[in-house]
């Protein structure tokens, strides 16, 4: 009974679908009728009017958006927990050319107005120090917790006051939007964000996230440097239909609230002695001594070992609710 | 009636249906036992011991092995028409670091020992001068004509004497091989190709393109590389899906035969007189006036204008038979 | 007697002893206040408002330049012979982060409004091939021609006409002012240059080039890229130092006539039979049997040989017309 | 009175003569008679065949050491307040094209075993986290310690088990020997370091520093990095007879012995009580209400606030001793 990742979920049946029925001669590249029809769809879904782009991975949109806001002689501020900074090899520097990341500490890896106000102001400005072009956050934050509107609302302002562009990692924005309930134009662009990353594969897609730009001037650039990136993919409907078939009816949303579900589930059988954050979207970590967590392997529980006493569980959009009733069950008789 | 590009075409259905039979739990990233297979299955097809790698684009697969063999201050020969020069958008300057292009004159985007040694006799071995660390030839090449055997180890043996790598980008390798009915391994390794990418997306797939390494000891910083650059997808599965369906029974063998013989009825249609380079793959460069090529527009067939006088017509993996043959009778009655 | 190189010639007194009058405490960096005349100073040499910075090198100040003007994934049209292309090793693609060289043939290694359109009409207007974002020319160029004002603001007229920036490799600009007589500002910002390197090491400075932005708003970046590629010297005024005393009296006025007058009188040796270009400026590209560059040499006259049947010679700043009559007379005894 | 910064004084007499000395016809580059001296002369003061590069500025000559140690996609372990990553404005990530910086805690700038244990023990060798490449460490560090041999030593000893570069940023290099008087072999290659700066400018020179790899099969590409960075002088045997000035009699450590002296005068004037950090070099960090600042600067005295409640003075190799004497007793007058 798996609970390793969410990126080890199959691919949900109606995205499936939808690549078949994409299957007859189109224009390449993204001139495909499907690809064509993203601007206006995230148009719609986000109550603005929109530049959105497929990308296979959350790194190349994250990277991209990046890059769109800082030079390469610039600062971007972000998490030390951060994905791009933890888990990317490095892409944001590839990326971007160079410019720098600027760690901020913060309870599960989330960043706050005071941690952002405290890094800047260690910053001397002459051209001897890199100045911040960018602040970047990850909605869900990458150990389960989910900003509010308000919590955005107050970076974004920050980020406006000083000039500096402001990049949503959205890998799991579709949990922090079931968590919050929130109006997604209030957890992005009405809340200052510049451009997001929107996380599809972690949620029944296969290899098409979106990246959005809230004000499409400043995508200008960035259909170029996708190409250079070797991301221009030449049958792009495929992805486009992924994306279409994820956004039809909301399914991205009804795939995120059964993870979240599910995790709640099992937050609820861990109680919060165990739970080393809250559990905002489809991730828990859970603090669990080697014989707990080797007992629950023989049960055959599949996890992550989050180094000692701990142990992470995440949930998909097509969980086995069956399952999770077990696990929550040998969680509570731990 | 479209001879527009081959990455226009569907995908094979051998293709889809392997990557439905995927769709179930596995491992992220390449852990997956698909991906775990291409090694082996390169190796069986090139009688040798491989490493081998998916990506979604043949640029990244391009550029990917050329930043294996190029260190950012070295310097590419390739030629003038060559695909990384002429339409990647720079991304062989991305991926290495801002490496240089030196670029061959030659007939049909074709690069020859002389243009070779031509381009390394005017370069100082000084420190003011970029040296050359890698030979790239396209096989076969943006015109349409394959190189073979003796022609690549040619250039082979003048990669190996002056110490440089030697990449081939094939991205319509299988039409190459098709055309040549030559071993595998005698049109790369045998004959000093170190790295090169294997085309499948225009010959019958979907987003998965080969990266193969005959000297695994050359690919060591790859798969950092590959990750860095936002093409570590995190369902690898699907892609190492499509390449194993593609070389189940030779069927990349087949589609390229097809395309081929698709584009070897329009060439006799044609006849020399009208191709501007031999038929040696999927591709054809027919000159013709504009009053001709409106002719056929009006008759229903969708072709790239290629400038003055001059139109090109390219098959693909499934051409309608009976479309090419109205074709070759109204290029005939023209 | 050499006239191998005005790289070897030593440094005008002038020089050295307005370096020795710096050795005092100052300001670091660019902060004192010798640096902080630049701008006037050479505001004052153009009729304009100007921005200027000292750099070390040419390629630096040519490269920050070009980095100013064009992104990465931008291409700079240049000469095939351009020093930017032959003789920095690569280093506009470190500057710039792999933005590509677009080649421009002609004759002497000069640029002309046909051979900039020819290249442009070549490149698609999409998203697979690299736009141009800058041309550049260098004057005097490498075969030591002077372009007129009239064939700068041709040239300027296309950069401004398609939006591209405009720089000129100045490495030698001493020389064509003095050729043509013309005004600076004609053969620079009134003809449409952006920014442009300032020689001075080659006409009797140490180790001190101008970069010059004819708009200040381009160089707004400037000073930090300069400071990131380790540029920022800590004891810039005795960089300052050495241009301010080039420019006081116009030495460096009066140092590249003394060098183009030699130039001259050995041209006038050759005849215009030997001579591959005009003379325009103090360099000399000569035909010559290997024999009579083996007797010139015998008789103790040092330069460069140019390939098969071709020398160089360079004449510099404090060429002594002793030596040159001598040559001159070797010249006219072959 | 200026206790300001070490870059502010001015060049040492002998090395401004060997300047003048140098004027005269000689090889461009780095092919002079001078230059060539480089590798002997610091082979004889390491005691060992050294490889040895003149550059103009501490942070070329760093970053070029750190990109021959560390591959784009790797990262350099180096203290949070190492010039590196505080005030080189994001030069290594420019040389290094992309790579990152690990940042160590550590009192006064100084890395210790535990804390390069710790940050490693913090990454999962995979191919989603960036993996060290390098170690840098600054001696006398940012804050004026010292490192002694033996602890060199430990850290090169990591720095070996873990297969990573050690790199040593000696902008103030002169004054840790000085203040240690050991072994330059024990404070570098003895001890493990890869590749040195041996700073001259801060000490006397003028625009001369040293880069200095102890394997010189380490340094094959650098002298192509310093020309693609534009560091290439083209008339460096002025640079060259800066660094052989500084050598000859050992006038650098002379020069250190002067300036830590006038240090420790002051240091023993602020009594441990202000002192934020052991005075082992040339500069002092100390604890001073800004009353107290404001009455030194009323009496003439200039020197850096380093934020609330600390300021920074800094001695020169010819620091006036009067007015060290006078510092002294304003201090103790406080």
């Amino acid at each position: 009974m798996r609970f390793f990742s969410d990126n080890a979920a199959p691919v949900c049946p109606q995205v499936l679908e939808a690549m078949g029925k994409a299957n007859h001669v189109d224009t390449a590249y993204d001139g495909d009728a499907l690809s064509e029809k993203l601007d206006g769809a995230f148009s719609d879904l986000f109550g603005r009017q929109v530049r959105a782009l497929w990308v296979t991975t959350g790194t190349a949109a994250n990277c991209l958006g990046l890059a769109a806001l800082c030079p390469p002689q610039g600062a971007i501020l972000c998490h030390g927990q951060a994905h791009i900074e933890v888990d990317e090899a490095g892409a944001p520097g590839f990326f971007t050319h160079g410019a720098k990341l600027i760690l901020l500490p913060g309870h599960g890896a989330k960043v706050t107005p005071e941690t952002v106000e405290q890094a800047c102001a260690r910053i001397r400005d002459d051209v001897h120090q890199v100045q911040p072009a960018a602040l970047s956050i990850t909605n869900a934050t990458e150990y389960g917790l989910s900003y509010q509107p308000d919590e955005v609302a107050a970076l974004g302002e920050i980020a406006k006051r000083r000039g500096i562009g402001f990049h949503l990692d959205g890998a799991r924005f579709a949990n922090a939007a079931a968590f919050t309930g929130a109006d997604l134009a209030d957890l992005s662009w009405r809340a200052g964000v510049d451009v997001m990353s929107f996380g599809f594969v972690k949620n029944g897609g296969m290899n098409a996230e979106a990246l959005i730009f809230f004000d499409p001037a400043k995508a200008a650039a960035v259909p170029r440097l996708r190409k250079r990136a070797g991301h221009l993919l030449s049958k792009g409907r495929y992805l486009a239909a992924q994306i279409l078939a994820m956004l039809e009816n909301d399914l991205w949303l009804a795939n995120a609230r059964a993870a979240n579900q599910a995790a709640a589930a099992l937050a609820e059988a861990c109680g919060p002695e165990r739970l080393v954050y809250p559990v905002e979207a489809n991730e828990l970590f859970v603090r669990m001594t080697s014989d707990e967590a080797a007992s629950l392997i023989g049960q055959g529980f599949d996890f992550y070992d989050w180094g000692p006493g701990e142990v992470r569980f995440v949930t998909s959009w097509n969980q086995d609710m069956a399952a999770v009733a077990k696990l929550a069950a040998a969680i509570r008789a731990l």
